[in-house]
């Protein structure tokens, strides 16, 4: 088994037994060597957003003093969610390497794979109002642009 | 305007006076009460994942004590990304107003739009590896089946 997927099922087995959440760990690597290491803790921390892959991405941002992980990759017990898909294109993470899929956590009533049918959003339930509004904070914000780096 | 599209403008608004992040801020409703609110925090933290939606919901989750928001409605600044879209629906909020849209954050620099294009990851980048192993994962997570409520 790749040495970084064993780290990151270790993480995920630890979860597990610990009831935290979920079976997923994840790992993010740079240059061979393990720079974070996170597990599932939706449950631990009653947070929907506190999956391996976004723990571990927070934590390597932390260690690593920036909100850019290009040059890293990510090892996931499980293929990351849309969700995770996101905030891996935030950090810039381009490398994934992943074990389980979605009909591996299907299994387990995960149902990240229905997320994609409906991902556009676009349907009854989401409104555009007040857009005439939104001026105003692309001038504020324009106007602090030297001192936001962003 | 509309009021809670307003509150969700002030933290905005603030985020930006405050040099936290970028222009965004977004309001939980429940019940025609506000839940939670919060503005774009990724530089303050050093964070990818702040965005006014992740926090304004992981407040919420605190909040409310738990991980299922169905019945609240969020109000963003502007237009959920794909990674807020991700959290939204596993928060399972089902109603959403926005302000600004893609077109709108584009002349900031925030490239959103630019996610959904490669959305699927499925490319050079991103591979498979070790599934034979997930089983194990798989009855980890089974064989605690009754005491982990996921």
């Amino acid at each position: 088994m790749d040495r970084f997927m064993e780290i990151a099922y270790k993480e995920a087995l630890y979860g597990i037994s610990k009831k935290h959440g979920g079976p997923f760990g994840a790992v993010i690597v740079k240059d061979g060597k393990v720079i974070s290491k996170a597990h599932n803790q939706v449950l631990l921390k009653n947070d929907p957003t506190a999956h391996a892959e976004v723990v571990a991405i927070r934590k390597a941002c932390r260690k690593l003093n920036t909100i850019d992980l290009g040059g890293c990759t990510l090892y996931a017990s499980a293929k990351p969610c849309p969700m995770c898909i996101g905030v891996i294109q935030w950090s810039r993470i381009k490398d994934v390497f992943f074990s389980g899929d979605y009909e591996d956590t299907k299994k387990l009533n995960f149902d990240d794979q229905s997320f994609y049918e409906d991902f556009e959003a676009e349907d009854d339930h989401w409104e555009q109002i007040d857009e005439e509004h939104f001026d105003t904070l692309i001038q504020a914000f324009e106007s602090c642009k030297n001192d936001i780096k962003y």
